[in-house]
């Protein structure tokens, strides 16, 4: 039988239990759930440039923000270009590029930002503050009655320039929650097109995040756009629970490079948005493109690809147990809910270390063109795995293995022939 | 002002809000969390030598288990005696060593593993069986009945032989629901340890592994354990999630290395649980020895750290953008969940960069022990800044700004004397 597709073999199990849809996507009586509708603001050229090891050229910044609009990222996030000359410049440029993003800039609620941020030819501005204790005090020493002077003040100005404008508060999930209602209310009564949510500090878990977003949803009519820091590794999975809470827009980076140990990153939140919602997520992305555009910013920041990394990490599709290797070979959809067919990547069954079976050396013997029945694959396998119980193996060990084990086999059926 | 501990911080930061308790862990009226609880089965040398890269000879797999019994996990989970004789022969060994955390192996659900493996002197056993459609169509092939009783003759072997027990099913998310809790009430009745869920492929997001943990929980009498693979980004937030619904082991390993992606890792899941209750993984873990048993591990299957990873990523205590260095200057709580020194770990300011503030260079100054003011620090940041615009910085370009400009500052004080 041919491997089924993830599809067919989900139609198959549905059938069986009497469910019609896929139960891993959204539920169908979950109205809040944005999941078959989320967009990503891609925030490489942002947050990204705030990775301990980036610098961007302007040459190298056209090339990014090029590969991230063919992916087919909704939004592209610049770097303030209140933060150097070169930045506005950089801004200016990319703008021009006439790319189907649209292109933001990222900068502080502050007047003097805001009149060179909308002089760039920027598509919005994202307005970010610090509401909770922590900034207030540290960071910029202002309450909330400032906070909301200044947000009206720079909204207004972006808005007569007929532009996107985003307000957001920063570090969320340690702001107190009437402050933090208060102002969203008051910024969505002008009028903004959407308000964001940012864990700054990588410390909100899901069911926090769920709260939060469902919260606010309930009190504004614009959009909620969110934006996840991974120092507790909850990047991912805050963006996805943020997204059934009613989040539309989720703020990511190749590789999730940003401050620290970065954001929510581009190819883990296509993870797991293809797991959820598989025809969105290929009718809007080109996620063959995926492993070349990480390649793309990873040689520019001078990283290599984790090798635990989802979809490309180098041992993603590998599979190696010898009870998995066996039911991979029956149906990839056993072990696998990403296919690596879409992202333009191919599996690998693992076969040559002790944990092997003797259905993932049957395999190999067929790949070998060589005859061998289930009971001489079982006796070979034996044998590979007693090697393995001494040292690592790789495949020309296993290959030669087989081939003698196959001559054997053969030299006593000519000398059976012969006496 | 000397920088505050995280713990001071919220201090002050509860005492402004009128709350008692630190906001990001366990809620106080959420009776079912364990989160203050949780117990670590640590897998490295079971999941993890399905990692494609893992052979782990004797003399590794002795060291990796005093390694992570001196870290302090709770159980330490081997791989299957029925693999290989040398795996049997190693799973004795490691019971003999006399560690502080018990030794589970884990094994298929059938007799003649069973046999193996209380004959190897652990203190208990982990059985597994496929209970999805897919598993018993392309796996074992076995009916759920067929797995009732393998199940039932395998736990009341194992138990007396008066050694723990766990009974998991496999792939429990793409297990039918009344399957499930079939066999989970039937195994809780004979009497077992844990019931085991297992997101086997990485499909399950936050909320469903809430609500398939507190539906479990409310049919069995015995503990919960869990187990995510990594394939969609949500291992760390999955195991999190399943704590405040009530499950108390969660399985990790050393990186997470496991199949594919692989599963939870044990420091990033360290780094979500002291965010929720610092003082009991103080008090349980020697977190200072975190890096040094990643490296062990990352050097044996041959590794590196990715650049990324929660706590020892090169860059996780790193801060960049000129607002966050200036508030982590002020208060680290500002933009640090976590505290690099509970991990024996420093933070740093980069501040060699063009988004640099001059609160970092003022820092710098300081450092340097070069007197400044505040308007010339502002001076030497724009030049830094300039120069940053052109090309990547390193520390000594703007050290030598800094004491460039230092050395023209005191030429123009002697030759205003001198005029």
């Amino acid at each position: 039988m041919p491997p089924a597709t993830v599809d067919s073999a989900f139609q198959k199990v549905t059938e069986g239990v009497q469910v019609k849809t896929n139960p891993y996507g959204p539920n169908p009586h979950d109205f809040m759930s944005n999941v078959s509708r989320f967009k990503l603001i891609e925030s490489t050229l942002r947050e990204g440039e705030q990775f301990a090891n980036a610098f961007f050229d302007t040459a190298k910044k056209i090339e990014i923000a090029k590969a991230l609009d063919d992916f087919g990222v909704d939004y592209i996030e610049l770097t303030s270009p209140a933060a150097s000359e070169q930045s506005r410049l950089d801004c200016e440029a990319i703008c021009k590029l006439g790319l189907k993003a649209k292109i933001l800039t990222h900068i502080r609620c502050h007047m003097d930002d805001a009149r060179i941020a909308v002089a760039t030819g920027v598509d919005g501005v994202d307005v970010v503050i610090g509401t909770s204790q922590f900034l207030r005090e540290y960071s910029h020493g202002k309450d909330m009655n400032y906070i909301a002077k200044s947000a009206i003040e720079v909204i207004e100005f972006v808005k007569s320039h007929g532009i996107e404008i985003r307000f957001s508060s920063e570090d969320s999930f340690r702001s107190d929650l009437v402050d933090l209602l208060n102002i969203y209310r008051t910024v969505d009564k002008i009028g903004v097109n959407r308000v964001g949510i940012a864990d700054t500090v990588g410390c909100a878990n899901p069911r926090q995040v769920y709260d939060l977003v469902r919260t606010l949803k309930s009190i504004v009519t614009c959009e909620i756009e969110c934006h996840f820091h991974n120092d507790t590794g909850c990047a991912i999975a805050n963006a996805y629970t943020a997204l059934e809470a009613g989040a539309t827009f989720i703020d990511v980076s190749v590789l999730g490079i940003g401050e620290r140990n970065g954001i929510t990153s581009l190819g883990g939140l296509m993870a797991r948005m293809i797991a959820a919602d598989r025809d969105y997520v290929l009718s809007k992305y080109k996620l063959h493109k995926l492993r070349d555009l990480e390649n793309l910013v990873a040689e520019s920041v001078q990283i290599n690809i984790p090798f635990n990394n989802p979809i490309t990490g180098f041992c993603a599709f590998t599979h190696k147990a010898g009870i998995h290797a066996k039911a991979i070979l029956a149906n990839p959809s056993t072990y696998e809910i990403l296919d690596p067919a879409d992202f333009g990547l191919t599996r690998y069954i693992h076969f040559a270390n002790r944990l092997t079976g003797w259905n993932a050396i049957k395999s190999r013997v067929d790949q070998l063109n060589l005859s061998l029945t289930d009971a001489q694959c079982k006796e070979v396998t034996a044998k590979i795995k007693a090697l393995g119980d001494i040292r690592p193996l790789n495949i020309d060990d296993v290959d030669s293995i087989i081939r003698e084990y196959h001559a054997d086999q053969n030299n006593d059926i000519a000398e059976a022939i012969q006496a």
